[in-house]
C-alpha cells in the first residue's frame, strides 16, 4: 500500500475492522429485513476504503489486490451482503481500469477517490436482453437486466448490451446511475446476500456516449484485461471464506456460551466431548487449507497485476488455476461448515433471534454465481491435460 | 388397518395427500409467518386423522404404525411442521397407552376419536425445571419447560415434572390443556419447524390427579414401555425422509421447468447436462437407501408393538438398532440432500418467494433433536460389542 | 427352491457356508498366489452348488437368483475370486437359457447338473479383436479376448465374436472349453480377485455349430434376455456387499481381540474408545444401507425372471435401476469401509501375513468392471427425466 | 542451505531428483520383494544426501528442515520407503542434536558425514518391553522392540528402554548398531511401506554407556527438545503428500497413454470425458490444498528450529498445530486420491505388473503410525478452546 488517508491513523484493515464490528451489531436484524443497507453504504462512503484499490496518484489509498480483498473478507465474516457490494465496486473499477483507455478511467478514478462515488453492477453478459442501437454519435440501450448488485444507492453503473448489429458483440459502459431511462426495480428477495440489491434493472432508450463505452482494449481483449473475470471470481472467493470464517466464530462463541453436553457424553463440559472436538478439529483443518489456497491465489493476482499489459496469456492461465482452485475448496469446505456447525451448538442455536442459518444462506446463494461443477471441468483440464482456461466473463 | 372410517371412500393415506396437496398451496406463505397453523389443525381434526392409530374398537381407524407414520412422511414431503404435530399426536397417544393403565388411556382414545382431540408435547426429560409437589390426593407442577411442541391449540397434554422428593424422579400426566396454571408462550421463533410451535411452557401450581399420572406401568417400565422413545426416533426419521423427498421433488420440477444449462454445457438441454444428471444420481442412491432402512424400521416397529407387554428386551433393542440406523442415514444424507439440491437447480432458485431453503432449514432443526454422533456411538456399540442400546427418552 | 440333494441334508445356504468355512482357511495364502483355485473349484464341484440355479426339472437344485447370489455373497464374505467363478457360472448358465432355444439349453443344464460341469467367461462385447467366419455349415472363431473369468479349468465356455460381414454383429456361443484352437493364457496377476483367472484366451480358427450359437431369441433381443446384464451387475453387487461385510466382520474380530486403545484416549479398553465406536457405527449405517438395496434389488430380480417372455420393457427397466442403485451403494460404501477399517484395527493390522488389504484389492479392482460415474449418470436420467435404462450389456 | 557439496554440481534436490529416477525404474519390483533397498541405500551414501541436514560446520549439506523434507517428498513421491528411512536418518540425527549435549552430538555429525553413516531407528515409547538396567559406569539395554525403521542396514541406532527404577522413565540412546547383544529380525512384512525394515529387534544386555545416553536436556526437555515429535510427524505428512502426489502423476500418465473413454461418453478421447475431467479436478483441489499446508508447516518449522533453545512453549505449540493439520489433510485427501485413481485410469490398471495400488497400501500403512482421530481431537481442543498441544512423542 503506497499511500494512507492523511484524515486517518488507522490502516485500511483497521478502518474495515472498526466498520465490520459495528455492521455486526445490525447484520441479523439487516439479514431480515433485506433491502438496501443505506447507513451501512454511507459508513462506506465515509470511510475512505470506497478509494481502496485506487492508486495514490488518483487519491486513493493505493491498496493491493489482497488488501482489498482482505477488506472484503473481513466484512464477510460479519455481513457478507456488505462485503459484496464492496467487493463488486472495487471489481466495477477495475473493470474501467482494464477495459477503456487511461483518459476514461483516470477521471473516474480521481472522481470516486474525491468525492466516494459507489460503482454497482448492470453487466451480466449471459442476460442478453438488453440491447444497444447506434444512433451516430451515440449509443441507447434499451431492455433488461437481472442480477445488477449493488445497483441501488450507487453513483455510477457498469452496464452490458448486447449490439445484435455486430453479431451480438457485448458493449460494457460506465454511466451514472441516475441517468434518465434507468430504472433499478430494487426486488431482490433472496434466501442469501439480502442486503446486496442483486434486483433487475430497465434500460428504456438509456443514451450512453462513446466516451462511456469501454472499447479500448475492450473487454477480455489482453490476457490483462482477461484478469477482470478473475478478480471476480477471487473477491468471490475471498466472501466464501470469511463467511466460513464467520460462521466458525459465532459456532465456537455459542459452543463456549451455551452448548451443554450432551447428557451421554463422557465429558462434563462440552469443550471436552470428543465429537465435539473432532467436528472442530475438522473445522479447522477444512479453514486452514482454504485460508492457504485463497492467499496463495491473491497474491499471484497480485503479481499479475503488477506485470500490467506485459501479462501473458499463460501467466494469467496460471493466476486463474489457482483462483478456481481456491474457489472450489472455499465453496465445499464453507458449505460444510456452515450446515454442520449446528451440530456443535445443538438444538437451542436454532433460535431465529440468532439468524445462525443466515452463514448456509448467504454461502448457499453466492456459491451458486457459476456452477462449481464446471470449475471442476476446468480444473481437471488444467490437471489432466496441461490445458489452461480459456478466459470469459467467468473463467 | 382393521377399521376404516364408514363416512368417507378415502384410504387414510388418501385422504392424507389430498390435505397434503391443500397443505402445500400455503407451506411457504405459512413458513414465512410461523406462528400456529389454526386452519390446518382444524383440517386434520376434521379428517378424521387424529385417531389413525387408534384401535377400531375405541372409535379409531387402527392404523398400525407403519401407516401412521406414512402419513406423518406425506405431510413432511410439503410441510414438515404439520407432520411434526401430526407425529406427535400420534406419539402423545401411545405415550399414555404404554405408560397408563387401560382404564386410563381408553377414555382418552375414546374421545380422541370421537372429539378429535389434538394432543400436544411438555415433556422433555432434560428440562428439570418443573417440579412435582404431593398434596396427598393429588399434585401440583410447577415451573418452566421447553420445546412443547404442539401444545398450542390442543385439547390435552403429556407434560413432565421432577419428583425431588423421590430423587429426581421423572413423573409423567396427561392433563387438559387448558388447566388452570398452564401459559403457553407461543414464544417459538426458530429457523425451521416454523409451524410446531415448540416454544415453552409455564406451570402454575398446576393440579394433576392422581388419575392422570402415568404411573402404571410407568415411564420406561417395560421393554414394551421403552417402545415410546422409538415411536418419537422413528417419527422424526419419517419427517427427515419426507423432507428429502419434498426437497427432490421441488427440486426436479425447477430443474425441469426453470433451469437452463450452463453456457460451457455440452447438452443443449440442462436435462442431458453431464453433472447434473450425476447430482440427480446420487441423490437418487441416497434416497432410495433411506426410504429402504425407514420402511424396514417401520416393519419392526409394528411386529414388536404386536407382541405387547411379551416384547423382549432383546427384541425391543433390534427395533431400536434399526430405527437409529435409518435415522443416521436420513439425517445425513437428507441434509446432503436439501444443501445440494441448488447445484441443480441454479442461482434464480434462491429467489426468497419459493423458500427453496426451507427443506434445509426445516431438516437442520430436526436433526438436532437429540444428537446424531451418540447415534452413532450407540450404533457403534451395537456393530462393535453387540450391545443393545439401553433404554433412555432418546434411545 | 423347489429341489433339494438328495445326498445332502443341508440347505445350499448351509452347504455354501461350510464351504466359505473351509476357503477362508487358505484365503489369505491363496490371495497371494494367485492363479486356479483347483482344490477348491472341485470343491464346488463336488458340492452340487454348480447346479443351484437350474431348475428341478433339469436336475438342479431349482434356487432363485436370490438364494443362488446369496451363496455368490457368502462366498465373497472370504474369498471373492471363488464368488467371481461362482457367481459368473451361473450368469453363464442364465445366458444360453435367455439367449438360446431350449432345445439348447436344455440338454446344456441337464449336462450341468448330472456332471458338474463348471461354466466360464469368453464374452467381451468390448472387446471385438476376436472375428467370425462363416464357413456354410459352421463358422470360425479367430482372434483374442481378455478378461475371460473362470475360462481355465471350466468345461463350457461362453465366447463371443464380431460378425463382421453382419456389420459387426455379436454372436455369442456356448463350446467346450476344451475344443481345438482354444488357448487360455492364464496370465491373470491383477491386484485383486487374483483367483478369477480373469486373463486372456486365444482363438485359433475355433470350429462353432451352428446349434452351439445363441441365435434364438439372440442376445438382448427382449426384455427378458436383456436380464442377462442385470443379473451379471447383481451377481458383482452381491460381491462387493459380501466383500464389504467379510471386511468389516475380520475388522471387529481384529479389533476386538489385538487392538489398544491409542495413550491419549479416555477409554481404558478400545471397545469403549468414542472414535473407534464412532467408526463402527457409521460403518454399520453403510452395510445396513446396503444389504437392503441388494436384498431388495434381487426380489424384484426373481419377480422379473418369474415372469419369463411376458416381462416388459418398463418392468425390467425398474429392475435395471434397483440394480444400479444397489451397485453405486455397494460400490462407494464399501470401498469406504475396506480401507478405512484399518482406523479401527491400527498399524499392527498391516501385517502381511493377514493381508487385510485383500478387501480393498478385491473391491477396487471388481468396482471398476463398467463405470460407477455412468451408472450414476443413468441413474440421473432416471431421476431425473424418467427415463429407464436402455438395455446394453453393462446397463 | 549454507555449503553444497565440493564435489558436485548439482544441488541437493537436483541429486535427489536424479536418485529418484533411479529408484523410480526398480520400485515396483521392490515393492513385490521387500526387505532391505541396500543397493538404494548404498546409492544415497555415495550421494552425499545422509549428510543433507547436518551443519556445513560439521561437514554437511546445512540444508534446512524445509530442504530436507522436500527431499523426502521427492523420494516418496517413486519411493516411500525410502523416503521413509532417509527421513528417519535425520530424524535420528535431529534426535541427538535436540536431546544431547553438544560434545555427544558434534562428532556424532562429524562422522556421520564423513563416513555416510546411515542412522535406524529403535526408539518406540509405546513399546515399553525393553527395559534398563544400571550397572554403575553403564547400563544394560534388555528386551524386545517392534517397528525399528531403518535398523537393517544402519551404522547407528537410536534406542529406547524403559527404567523401571525411575518411575518407568525413557531413556534413549545413540549406539552402533552393531554392537554385541543386538539383532534385527528382518521380519517387517507388511502390507506398505514394504522396505522400510520396520520389524522387530532384540537387546540382550546391551551395554551402553553413559556417553551414549541422551540425557541432557534429555527428551521432550525443553520446548525446542520438543520440537523432535514435530520433525517426526512432518517427516510423515511429507511422506504422505509425496505418495499422493506420485500416485496423481502415475494414474494421469495411464489416463493419458492408455484409458480408453467409456462407450457411452459424449466424449472421444478420455481427455475430454467429462467426468474424468471432474475426478482429475477434485485431485488437484485437494493436491494443492495439502502442498500449501505442508509448506506452510515446513516454513513454520525452519523458524523454530532456528530459534533454538530459545523457543518457548507457545511458539512450538503453533508449529505443532499448522503440522497437525497439514498431516489430517495429507492423510485424508491422499488416501482419497490413491484409492479413486483408478477410476480414472479403468480396469486393465489393476494389473499386477503396475503395482498401482502400492501408493494405497504405502499411506495406508503409515498414516496408521499414529490415531488420525486423535490427531482431530487435539486440533479441535486448539480450534475451540485455544489449546496447544501437549507434547509426547506423537504431538
Amino acid at each position: 500500500m503506497t499511500a494512507k488517508p492523511q484524515s486517518s491513523l488507522l490502516s485500511p484493515l483497521q478502518t474495515a475492522r472498526q466498520l465490520a464490528a459495528e455492521f455486526a451489531l445490525t447484520a441479523v436484524e439487516r439479514d431480515e429485513r433485506g433491502g438496501t443497507p443505506k447507513a451501512e453504504r454511507d459508513a462506506l462512503r465515509d470511510s475512505g476504503l470506497l478509494a481502496l484499490s485506487i492508486p495514490g496518484r488518483y487519491g486513493g489509498l493505493g491498496a493491493s489486490w489482497s488488501e482489498t480483498l482482505q477488506v472484503v473478507r473481513e466484512f464477510a465474516k460479519v455481513d457478507s451482503s456488505i462485503a459484496h457490494v464492496f467487493g463488486f465496486h472495487h471489481l466495477m473499477l477495475a473493470t474501467v481500469r482494464l477495459f477503456a483507455r487511461a483518459e476514461q478511467w483516470q477521471p473516474w478514478f480521481e472522481q470516486t477517490a474525491r468525492q466516494n462515488w459507489f460503482w454497482g453492477n448492470a453487466l451480466n453478459p449471459l442476460d442478453t436482453r438488453t440491447v444497444v442501437k447506434n444512433l451516430g454519435g451515440w449509443r441507447e440501450f434499451s431492455g433488461k437486466k437481472s442480477f445488477c448488485s449493488g445497483a441501488s444507492d450507487s453513483q455510477m453503473l457498469i452496464a452490458s448490451a448486447v449490439d445484435e448489429s455486430a453479431g451480438g458483440k457485448l458493449l460494457i459502459a460506465a454511466i451514472p446511475s441516475g441517468r434518465s431511462g434507468i430504472t433499478l426495480h430494487n426486488d431482490w428477495n433472496n434466501i442469501g446476500q439480502r442486503q446486496t440489491d442483486s434486483g433487475s434493472a430497465t434500460f428504456e432508450r438509456v443514451r450512453v456516449e462513446e466516451s462511456e463505452l469501454l472499447l479500448d482494449p475492450g473487454p477480455l481483449s489482453t490476457p490483462f484485461a482477461c484478469l477482470r473475470p478473475l478478480i471476480a471470481q477471487l473477491t468471490f472467493t475471498h466472501m466464501f471464506l470469511g463467511i466460513a470464517e464467520g460462521a466458525f466464530a459465532e459456532a465456537r462463541q455459542y459452543t463456549l456460551n451455551e452448548t451443554r453436553p450432551w447428557h451421554k457424553s463422557s465429558a462434563r463440559d462440552v469443550r471436552e466431548d470428543p465429537y465435539v472436538l473432532a467436528h472442530y478439529g475438522e473445522f479447522w483443518v477444512a479453514l486452514e487449507g482454504i485460508r492457504l489456497l485463497v492467499e496463495r491465489a491473491a497474491a499471484l493476482l497480485d503479481a499479475a497485476w503488477a506485470k500490467g499489459p506485459t501479462l501473458s496469456a499463460e501467466e494469467r492461465g496460471h493466476v486463474a488455476t489457482a483462483i478456481a482452485t481456491a474457489k472450489v475448496a472455499a465453496s465445499r469446505q464453507g458449505l460444510n461448515i456452515c450446515s454442520r456447525l449446528f451440530e456443535v451448538t445443538g438444538a437451542r442455536s436454532t433460535h431465529a433471534s440468532l439468524r445462525l442459518d443466515r452463514h448456509w444462506r448467504n454461502l448457499r446463494t453466492q456459491t451458486l454465481h457459476d456452477p462449481l461443477d464446471y470449475k471442476l471441468h476446468e480444473l481437471g483440464d488444467w490437471a489432466l491435460n496441461q490445458a489452461l482456461p480459456v478466459p470469459t466473463f467467468y473463467s
